[in-house]
């Protein structure tokens, strides 16, 4: 059933689709309705397999599953489901119209419809992060530690609250991000390891299971391990959902260190500050009435899109009540979790692309950190007198810096002036900081290099486990 | 450009497009890329015909403008946004070459993109609401107050805390879901009203079009009254995001209802319950493994459509935060706005066609109500004893209540046997109720019918008005 | 019962309460459990009253009761309740007691506790607004109003996507916040006169009522009247939730436009703009260890606040469902509403004194206007290009400003060796902007000014409004 | 400073801090405002330790210092906070009066503020988790798994949809609950673990420490180990906001199944289920009116405060944005965390107390049970005829029980007619469930007492990793 892409509703099938349709086609063979049917029937086909090989069904039953499952066409399927309400009854029936009498009714025998669909949606997810996510993932933490590496000693002044403060290095600052990032990587990876599937029926108590099976969790452990899953710990029709509220946890808490970059970085490209800037391209067009105009638009657009995401963790929380052995209150819920994922992924591309043509202007950057004359040094003044032992050398800094700044002078010029506290500090570290200001950046290059190596080793074994699950299961 | 639908990632384009196509299609002539374009041309145009109109272009400009407008291709100016990566200036490109060198530069003039873009989203918004939203709402009012109506004195035991109460009536209950959900389509007819236009310029202070006009802002009301909105009262680059937030607030808060119908008609559904019921399609199955199961999972599906975007109000609230005369941070949450609007009209319309098949069980009702064997007229028998002066009535009748419960007998059999009471309550008002205790239902069935034709005569006008917004700007 | 302030748990009731004392004790009177049970006492106290004026019950027996009400001691209520239980059935047996064995059957008789706390939250929030809120969002106005005035013709550049784009005034910025802010405060308004109270029983339907009352909603009229409330026009055992939700929502969107104003005046301070300016206090520390930063950290506080109780309209929606007649499940979160009061009227205050103090710094204005050499007036040089019929002007526009930025010239200095183009721009309307460029703010002072007399002549009227809920209920 | 607590407004400290003193009290010694400066007290103490190690400061210094912090008067901090108008700079001073001339410069020498808050921040977390909340959580483990070890076969009907679906046990319906909620402790305390300290320094590249130390790096680390924290792998101004917001997730969705648990205990309450019920209080009253009624209020309670506290989840994840090396816009937020874990500690509270007295009625039970008629043998009949070879058995059993709805009749009754059906279901396992409809549970008690073996364990390690924390820091 085709569309005009220019007819569909959510902005991901239309505007984002036409602007990056390769990433969009890549995950739509995971988290799309097609997807969803094929998954479905590879937890079908792991049934029978194990069926096949406890002998209850003949040899030879599970090759001619898989090859109906792989030939399986979502339109009738769907067309199925407009008689039986129900879709997981419309996929066993077209299934089992393809297999033939004799296997037909082994085919979801004692499974419940959730084992099926909540199965599926584990591997579905545990597949769009190794194959698409998490390498997408990785080459934004490469492109950022290539910044931190480069910049390591280029000095920035430091800033909070909007303010100056002391300085530090635009490859620190790029370090951080990468550690803060890579960290929500590593908690991204630990959550879907912990997805897990089911085969407990329809209330958890393998009531239709004890049926055939003496030991029915050793047979749910069977089926699952053919789709490298392991069982919840418990569950009623439903896998506790815990685990995927833990991913999307890990994935929600990863877009806000994207926005915090995004947020960052469209800052200092203000048109007072210019310290970062985006390489524009031919043809572009700054605004329809400003022609000269540079927005950062990019990542303004990355922030935008955590602000649409991150409140619908929300649903994901609600969704974890659901009454008794479990109610249907989270069905339209639980679908639209594919948009979240969506959305980050392409949030994670956009920033990636646009990282790799950020400048960093040297001018600007020295132009900003020389803006205060010297004020920043009132910090390590205010230290080295102190270790000299004046007791208020806090109140004495404050009150230098407040004559300066009243008389519009340096901190240098009025230092001259206050014979008592030159002599206090003639110490070598302030000669030092006197010569060159942009000096008191602490560990700031050291520091960024360090973190920089430690991420490149721990990104290579991200990449590794990700090549791990390439295979297909059919 | 076509995509299978299968291939979609939102629900909202693949599985509920497949289950409400109609409803779908309708909605998207105002709310797809398609209709972005469409509706941003209109606007265009508008300003060309106040420009004829003010002797500045030749007569018959605005002709030409409208033949071109409505000829515009969506697949062209996405082409051309290719190249000039800005949505706005790719439509003005596309709309100066249809209509020839002379009025191409008059294009677009003075006007910054937001001066289109956000009144064309206002536009956007009030067409879909008159066309498709609010017609849909209003026959869902017609099927609860029809219910209202017919039920009005079918009596059921009301409860609160789970626990049954005093008796109320079917018609009451519905009555009240009928004065809820109609005072929130109030609130959204209201809040549509309300919608604004602007055409300011740049950063809202006219400067362009003072180039121009001595009376920037009398251009401004006359284009805009060309498509029937009046100018916000004050405009930064952007409208005042207020007015949209109070429509998304109102959406909201009518899905709030909706989701409250959902879940007591839900919970009156129960095993246990019974007093409504779905009526079941040919060839429906209730569950894979249990075939006889009747699960009440259309009202499932409207709590949680509901679940899923009533958080998103929230990035409504942030997008209220827009810095200095406006940044972009609101840019792709503003996109999905659409998907709410969406969302709530498909709760609507599935709980519309449900509601009409609803079936009352007046067994299950009457089974219900006599459960607790008159238990309920500990209310009023504690206000009659009240009523003849004693003074600890709710004590006393808290503990006939108790020894009634512990020996498993009803109110009556323990008040026939505690002569004083009798004698203090023997008023014609116990009489009636002994006689029938079902009696006890207040006013419900009169006030049942009053809201039910206050409302009636409402919805007629909600008609009309959505009449009044039929014919195109075009 | 005296607790240490230091010991609380709730920010607001230790750092907050200890940070402004005078008003959360103002709004400590409306809104804390001392005042939740003397507002409840109103309410009894008023269906008295009409009982009295019924015949039901004595002359005399409102003096008696509303004596006995304003007596009541919260300690007693709450030492009852642990008997109880039940906190309505504990206020009704000390005002039993109170009132003597006479009276005491007719209090509370025919209401269910919803009646009562429904109806007192109504008037609590009511009185909160009138008395303390509103007059102190109406001090805002003034504040900012003033700046607006005063400020009407001081040019500054205007920004989009934090971008230098074409000049505004200080005084436009600032009524633009008024117009939001006040809008905003209209909303709220529109939406205490719509809360409502309840006197219909148990499940709403006027079940106990009806025993002693042929028109019960005639009694119920006449008791709210009493209170200066209406009816619900529907109520199950509550007032529908939509009447406060409202309410929120308006709080909630007001408290949005205090968030963007704290955010753009701190960004406005950032050491490289530095346009606006908080007096620094004798004695304030800046860091504990850089004595000389000024931290906007007050403009800071307010958008922590909004961040904080932003989140928390969500519960408000959720409490929309209240299954059946209702359930409880809003007891907690109904109580918390006051904290959102609370922390919007702090931030108010917050930012109506650090706004009285704000400092406007020219200086730094017009630097930040000249540092881009003039570039905002390709804006200006486009329209009249293009109104002069040259159909690429946008381009030519673009182009020379590319070539100024690229030789680090002014778009004058590129201008003047552009032949063609000086003669077609030789207009009245563009010499003037080269003379003076920041002319080029359109309507800016005087729309400042205009909306600054509209929006003084509305706080008048919200004032007299105020004014007119002065008086106690009992 | 003292105050009425009915004069407080957070109902944490007024309504409930009535309802639950001694753990609100014990609480407040980690999360009040005198918490904050009695933690900040001792990581300033523990620099100055280290300090000492290093021979920075002279022998004995330590122990002056720890006296010092620990004899600390808060309202004498706040005092010179009106002066300083920075908190840290006032607690400072007060320390630097009380240890004497001597040691007065080195108090707070090179940390920034938030070395010190941030490092206090994650101290009072540990120990309020360690010392308080695990220990409530642990005893509420213990009190649901006491149920299901108790109840491991009490069959009872499963549900799904709110329709009785095929039966469980309660004691598998209550391991689940432990199952769930014991996960979510693990996580927390996963999470308590990870918390970290920083002394960075202002920007957190360690510039003021460099001043003074080869490796400041290892400096913090060890002022760290002396809290029994390590660092954050980075730091801005700021730790890492992940390490917080992680152990927030983790409590909010514990939340989630406080939330699941006491729903669906509240709906087993209902007047039409009641297979649990609370018991009554001596004095108790059920409803203001109605003094029979028995309300699951504690239940709606838990209820209400999980609706309360989630969606505040979302303000922390707006916190992990702060521009650069930090803004303050997380100040008020982050103070309101302590709400977060106070209601969540209250919560747990509630429901273990509500938990023990929780009462199972197996009368109910079994009546609900029989109410369908054997219906949920539908199931196992499906089954036993596919395995049969039936291959269309889902479609037969639905036509019987279709049958048997419309004649009113149970499963058995209709069967006994299908002669073929009965054949072929002649299995042994048939004959069983005939006798006994009820042994279909599966493997629900023998799973619910395997769960609870292996959490009764794992409660006893949670709790000795809690005795592991006892001991004070100063």
């Amino acid at each position: 059933m085709e569309r005009d892409i220019y007819s569909n509703l959510s902005p991901l099938d239309a505007r984002y689709y036409k602007s990056n349709k390769q990433l969009l086609d890549e995950i739509s063979a995971y988290l799309s309705e097609k997807s969803v049917i094929r998954y479905e029937a590879v937890v079908e086909a792991a049934i029978i397999t194990v069926m096949e090989r406890y002998g209850i069904i003949p040899k030879g039953s599970s090759e001619k599953m898989k090859k109906a499952c792989r030939e399986i066409d979502p339109e009738a399927v769907y067309r199925e489901e407009e008689i039986t309400r129900h879709n997981i009854r419309a996929l066993v029936q077209v299934l089992q119209r393809s297999v033939g009498e004799k296997l037909a009714p082994y085919i979801h025998l004692t499974a419940t419809s959730e084992d099926i669909t909540g199965t599926a949606a584990a591997l579905r997810m545990r597949d769009v992060f190794f194959r698409v996510v998490l390498p997408r993932a990785a080459e934004f933490m490469d492109v950022i530690l290539a910044i931190a590496q480069r910049e390591a000693d280029t000095v920035q002044i430091g800033r909070t609250h909007g303010q100056h403060a002391v300085p530090i290095t635009v490859g620190y600052l790029f370090a951080g991000y990468a550690d803060r990032f890579g960290g929500r990587v590593i908690k991204i990876i630990d959550a879907v390891r912990e997805l897990k599937g089911k085969l407990s029926g329809a209330v958890g108590a393998y009531n239709a299971q004890s049926l055939i099976f003496d030991d029915p969790r050793r047979f749910e452990e069977e089926v699952l391990s053919e789709l490298r899953l392991s069982p919840a710990s418990f569950s009623s029709q439903i896998i506790e959902p815990e685990y995927t509220l833990d991913l999307i946890h890990a994935v929600v808490s990863a877009f806000g260190v994207l926005a915090q970059i995004a947020d960052d970085i469209r800052n200092l490209q203000r048109t007072e500050i210019g310290e970062l800037g985006e390489r524009f391209e031919k043809g572009q067009v700054g605004s329809s009435t400003m022609p000269h105009k540079r927005n950062p638009w990019n990542f303004e657009h990355v922030k935008s899109m955590w602000k649409e995401f991150t409140p619908r963790m929300l649903t994901r929380y609600y969704d974890q009540i659901s009454e008794h052995q479990r109610d249907l209150t989270n069905s339209a819920s639980g679908r639209f979790t594919v948009e979240i994922v969506t959305g980050f992924t392409l949030a994670v591309d956009r920033l990636t692309s646009q990282c790799k043509k950020l400048v960093v202007d040297t001018e600007r950057l020295n132009n900003n950190l020389e803006m205060t004359k010297g004020m920043f040094l009132a910090e390590p003044l205010y230290i080295l007198l102190a270790l000299q032992g004046v007791s208020d050398a806090h109140q004495v800094v404050k009150e230098l810096t407040l004559r300066a700044e009243k008389q519009g002078k340096s901190l240098f010029e009025i230092l001259e002036k206050e014979k008592i506290s030159q002599e206090m500090i003639r110490t070598e570290a302030w000669g030092k900081l006197l010569d060159n200001p942009s000096f008191y950046t602490g560990k700031a290059g050291e520091r960024a290099l360090e973190i920089s190596r430690l991420w490149k080793s721990r990104v290579e074994e991200i990449r590794k486990e990700c090549a791990d699950y390439r295979d297909s299961l059919l």
